[in-house]
């Protein structure tokens, strides 16, 4: 796994983009992501006000931003190119989806400079920029409607870059303040109770109300806040 | 797994969207991963030609879209809700990362509607909104800036979700003309022969370069193309 010093040695390399627009939005793609060197490649216009609009608070990658002429002058350094393309090619070289395509980034940014390459907004990237790249990436997308902004497929890139250098922190919920298992039992003895009492739960034969109840409130794992909550709602029920 | 009806039961909810043209590249980020519900709360301008623009070619996916007062109605019929933010919450519900988001999508929109739901561009969802879902997920982004664009958040959950539905299809280079086993060893062959000739190669001493260029050859998998061209390459250079 590589460390989040990695991130600072994949290139977003953007070629002959059209709109000012698109080069703003990639470079708030990447930020948000944690990427930063945007090197673009013959771009129409830049700076620009609506790259630096659309960019909002990313304009220090715009700002560090290198223009080159050529995609050789953008790759040198790398040891690692992957063209982002929007169709499979009938190329020789291997092809990546999205998500293998960042943990390659990601591992080989361990050791230099990698690039992910993508084309201009009309035509994506020309086979002859493709083969000065090792590998291709495509993003799978709907076969009716392939075509993602320029912006938006920075985005899914960057997002597969930073999945497989940062781990995500999904977290199941679980309370602070748990309630013990015996305070929860007495609750569950006390709507039991309250139930019997409005005729709803037969003692002699709970049939399966009981066990479902039960079953509700230890998967929801009440915290002591609710446990209270729920004495409150029961007692008030039971007057 | 999900089949791709399921994604037909994807909705996506924008609350309070203030920007048109993050509409429209919402519209458009779902289309490209074959979503194709749009459901609008209370948005500040719509419909709006800044919205058509940014949609490209998904205006079908803005003329279908709904357009509700409340989130309560957007999530009528609902059997699942996700709400997207852009940081954790102090909330008794499990956060998910992206991906867990669009596997939990795809595998409930199996069987009914399911919504996953995005704040405003400037304050995103609040607690109260966030609370009449069922759980909420966080796209992991930078802690130094992790403000997605709000068409860009909508392209990473729509991508996961297709992910999660749809087998991607990355293939590894495997010639379709590949040369055959023996015709390789010819071209070594050759090869050889004329490093000999050119004192390059000692033949009772190889030392590593003929298990090097054998290795680089295989692990390259010649076409019957490719064993023509080398062989053309090596016929110049005997002379």
């Amino acid at each position: 796994m590589a460390d989040e010093a990695a991130l600072s040695r994949v290139r977003v390399v953007l070629v002959g983009a059209n709109h000012p627009g698109n080069i703003g939005g990639a470079a708030r793609a990447m930020k948000t992501m944690g990427l930063t060197r945007l090197v673009l490649v013959n771009p129409k216009r830049f700076p620009d006000p609506e790259a630096d609009a659309r960019a909002s608070g990313a304009t220090d990658v715009l700002s560090a931003a290198a223009v080159h002429a050529t995609l050789d002058e953008a790759l040198a350094g790398t040891r690692l190119a992957i063209a982002v393309t929007a169709r499979p090619r009938d190329l020789a070289l291997p092809m990546l989806d999205a998500a293998q395509a960042g943990a390659l980034c990601a591992t080989e940014a361990a050791q230099g400079d990698v690039a992910l390459v993508f084309g201009n907004e009309t035509y994506g990237l020309a086979n002859d920029e493709i083969i000065r790249c090792n590998r291709y990436a495509r993003i799978d997308a709907s076969p009716d409607y392939s075509s993602l902004n320029l912006a938006a497929a920075v985005q899914v890139l960057a997002h597969e870059v930073r999945k497989a250098v940062v781990p995500a922190s999904p977290r199941a919920y679980e309370p602070v303040d748990a309630a013990n298992h015996d305070d929860v039992e007495i609750l569950i003895a006390r709507l039991e109770r309250l139930l019997v009492a409005k005729g709803h739960l037969d003692p002699a034969d709970p049939k399966r109300l009981s066990e479902r109840l039960r079953t509700l409130l230890g998967r929801a794992r009440l915290s002591r806040t609710e446990v209270d909550l729920l004495h409150g709602v029961i007692g008030a029920l039971e007057k």
